[in-house]
């Protein structure tokens, strides 16, 4: 009998942190990626436009990588393949609604000519290599997710993707409960399960609880109703389209990433818009405003959102008026909390009506809650576990979650982006490591801001940067021009000039007293300058901005 | 008979915003003030401390000022007073422990021995000038905490300062409702109320049910204990030491205002601490694991608290270990999510045990949720309404709890700092504006801080600075030295040679232009630099870091 090959998971992206979720599944000589997600920059990562994972170790690996799988198109699970095509173009399989999405993506920065795309639909299975790869329906708040189960010699690999257990969907879609316990039944290796929610008891509520809400709301409105939400989220876009309708109003759509998703998926027949509901802005304008519904970006309070450009009365077409109704049918990402509150004050200031989170049954998330990460373990009833899909303190829930519901605790793995873990078919263990990180993308620039810009960027918003510059004479070593001090985000110049000329005073002390003991060193006589002046500017500030001496030569 | 002076509310920080609460009262040419709070920068107001009250409108009355009443020891209501009184010093009125804490804060700024302090307690009543001023006993997350009475000849202005309703309070203290059942059933023509958690529905839960699952979490460690929560929360300290007791711990106490508070609270009778309980970290060290616990600072997850330090292993006397329970006994502030999500992930990667507020009853709310925002408008029964201390949607919010009670609507005023209120006993209206606003706290610099120079952080903190050096021959106009670029936060320049290098070649064509051209004022050929080398960069890299020319003159 032929050596089995080795069954390694390689998670590059999605443990450890929300976002980026890339997931490597290596069958001897043979890989195969399942999805491939950008994340959003943290708080620390100044001027960084996305992340994306690194993928150092497929580069590396490139003549065994087969492909890769999206289990739907949200940003998090396909937002890094533009970035990932253009240096590893595999082929790319996915429903016919996230290859719709992703082709846009790719449009947009000129890879789709090159992109190979197979469409795929649930209870597909496809040959990709060695791998039998099943594509397996669950309900989520984008339509058209898939988890997969991936049939190998040493039993079945299965990734839930996103999940919840939504047992009324409004596309009537629901999870397959009937082939997760059919393999369940048959026995399941390894599950790899979201763990988004891992943190919070009970049950997620069903995406309908929101469209029930939308019907109260707009019995209450005398006026315009204005709803904003995330773009993808169709599922919610198709309930206020509908509400729209049972209550006689026209609904325009504001934002382009919005009228983008809709027309996707309203031409791959994933939403039901009756014909002439959809107007646009300037034809809602010219009518009554409680026969109007604008849908619109801008949930996240993003500060260049249509939103809240409104909400500041700085939108072209739409003032706030007394009367109107804002829905905020959203919840905040975790560090927009301050943007989104900004932008409700400001809707009250303008005398709206405004519906949000704190308030009301406004907004449902798209991930299972404890009860059903249980459920899904009590269904697939895996012999290993590995959480994914999360920051390391809901892996370790999601880890206990799995122990309540007994999977023997040494077969649960909390990995971290990188760690190999080998499974064969009767023992896991946590192997090697690879290479795995973050690479940061600031406008065209993939990879060239590192932690010394990032750094530099921390310090400059601190308390700026004074620049200190003089030409010195080539021949005799004297100053010739300056020192001239310039400043920025330091103090406001004109309140400060007193402070500035002495700083100029103490410039050219230092100079002197280098040049009295002989310093010629451009470096040396940079570092005292740089030195004195911190130390004036501490002493009379408590400040510690960028010092920056410049010295020219003629 | 005379004619009766005028009753106006001036709030000049609180209202609009979380933090520097301060309202004046005035009352014909006599003005009372009633708290002096600082609040935490937001997130955009880069490199600064604190930020404090604009209180020119006192300084332009400062004769009128007579004094400032204070209701407890928390930061947003008296930390701006060492700023304050520098510029006002006017005699300060509080309990025994707000002076306590606030004599520290005002030793530290220097400001202390000039300061005029008055203790008042509960059920007094002192005269200030025309004001009968009653002090009432609250519930809050830090003892002594008062509400103030002010008897006008108009009626009663009644001010609840931040309070609670606990029925159960940890040091046996309830909130006064036999006082304000009788003022209320005297009549009060003006009620302002705490409003920070008036979008919560119900009631916040007693201090006491912390101590509940202390005592569990106690009884389920193994190993050492480590408690961080607010400094100030005495409370929830002495319940910690109880429980400490009661489970046969020695407790030692980490981190310089936490330590602060302890002494002052002791030291004043605030707390109740058994002999030889307290011991320091050294003994701590040396004494088996499951006997000890460790209060520490650094419930908001701050970078350089001793918790952080704990948690990344750069702590030099504590080092995480695992089995150890970390309690974190505090809800983070809105804008510290992330930095407390982070320490508690980087605790469960040690191995600790983590108790913390999305997983259980740990910590309870100092401020009153609705139902004890209406039963507090019951009691005081108010002709008018002022809600207070929140930000626009939760004074917005508390507004509506008033009409449901039954205060009619047009008697109930939301309003903005700055807004005069005028009040009759009969009628109450908006009438003017005083200046009223931020004021920014960098370092030494008290107000020095504007909008350009926070402009400029903003700027330099997303793609950072280019700075274009030059010396021209002032009699020749020839440049003799640079083009210089020097970059900082832009990119890291070993990978960028080439991009600078073709940078400085379209400095120097936008060099020889101006001089074709005859360009020799500074200012064009400054501005014309700047704008070939922006557009050139932002073609290059898509990123729009500050250009800044310097010429040099010899």
């Amino acid at each position: 009998m032929a050596k089995e090959p080795k069954l390694s998971l390689i998670p590059l992206g999605g443990l450890g942190e929300i976002g980026k979720n890339m997931m490597a599944v290596r069958l001897g000589e043979n890989i195969l990626i399942i999805d491939c997600g950008l994340m959003f920059p943290e708080e620390e990562m100044l001027g960084i436009d996305i992340v994306i994972p690194d993928i150092t170790y497929l580069l590396d690996n490139r003549e065994s990588v087969l492909g890769i799988v999206l289990t739907h198109g949200h940003e998090d699970h396909i937002g890094a393949l533009p970035y990932v095509l253009r240096h590893l173009n595999v082929p790319v399989y996915g429903t016919k609604l996230t290859l719709g999405l992703l082709q846009g993506k790719l449009k947009e920065q000129n890879v789709l000519g090159e992109a190979l795309l197979h469409t795929v639909k649930p209870r597909d299975i496809v040959q990709i290599g060695p791998f039998k790869v099943e594509f397996i329906r669950v309900s989520h708040s984008i339509p058209d997710a898939i988890a997969v189960a991936l049939h190998t010699p040493m039993g079945v690999v299965f990734h839930t993707g996103d999940f919840k257990f939504d047992l009324t969907p409004v596309d009537g879609q629901v999870t397959d409960f009937h082939r997760l316990a059919q393999l369940g039944e048959k026995g399941v290796l390894v599950l790899l399960s979201d763990s988004t929610n891992a943190e919070k008891p009970g049950y997620t509520m069903s995406e309908r609880v929101v469209g029930n809400t939308f019907d109260e709301n707009f019995r209450q409105a005398t006026e315009r109703i204005i709803i904003t939400t995330f773009a993808s989220n169709v599922h919610r876009l198709q309930q206020a389209i509908q509400t729209a309708e049972k209550h006689g109003r026209k609904v325009a759509v504001v934002g382009r990433s919005m009228v983008n998703v809709i027309t996707v998926a309203n031409e791959l027949g994933y939403m039901d818009i009756p014909d002439g509901l959809l107007i646009d802005l300037d034809e809602a304008n010219k009518m009554p405003r409680n026969k109007i519904v604008i849908l619109t970006t801008g949930s996240q309070g993003e500060p260049m959102s249509a939103l809240t450009r409104m909400a500041f009365s700085d939108h072209r077409q739409v003032d706030i008026m007394p009367g109107d109704t804002i829905i905020i049918s959203a919840t905040p990402i975790p560090g927009n909390e301050k943007l989104v509150a900004r932008i409700i004050d400001q809707l009250f200031k303008q005398g709206a009506r405004v519906i949000y989170e704190t308030a009301s049954e406004i907004h449902v998330s798209g991930h299972p809650n404890q009860e059903e990460l249980k459920l899904m373990l009590n269904l697939v009833r895996p012999k290993f576990f590995v959480p994914v899909h999360g920051e390391y303190r809901m892996l370790i829930k999601h880890a206990e979650l799995a122990k309540d519901v007994g999977i023997q605790p040494e077969n649960i793995f909390v990995a971290e982006n990188g760690q190999v873990l080998e499974f064969s078919r009767r023992s896991g263990r946590m192997t090697g490591r690879v290479t795995a990180g973050r690479v940061l993308v600031d406008g065209l620039g993939v990879g060239d801001v590192g932690s010394i810009v990032l750094k530099d960027r921390k310090l400059l918003s601190q308390d700026g940067i004074l620049i200190v510059v003089l030409t010195i004479d080539h021949a005799t070593g004297e100053v010739v021009a300056g020192p001239d001090i310039v400043s920025r985000g330091f103090v406001y110049v004109r309140e400060s000039e007193q402070l500035l000329e002495e700083a100029k005073a103490r410039v050219k002390s230092a100079l002197e007293k280098c040049s009295e003991k002989g310093v010629s060193e451009w470096s040396s006589i940079k570092s005292q300058v740089r030195d004195a002046l911190s130390k004036f500017l501490y002493e009379k500030t408590r400040r510690r901005p960028m010092v920056l001496p410049i010295i020219m030569e003629i």
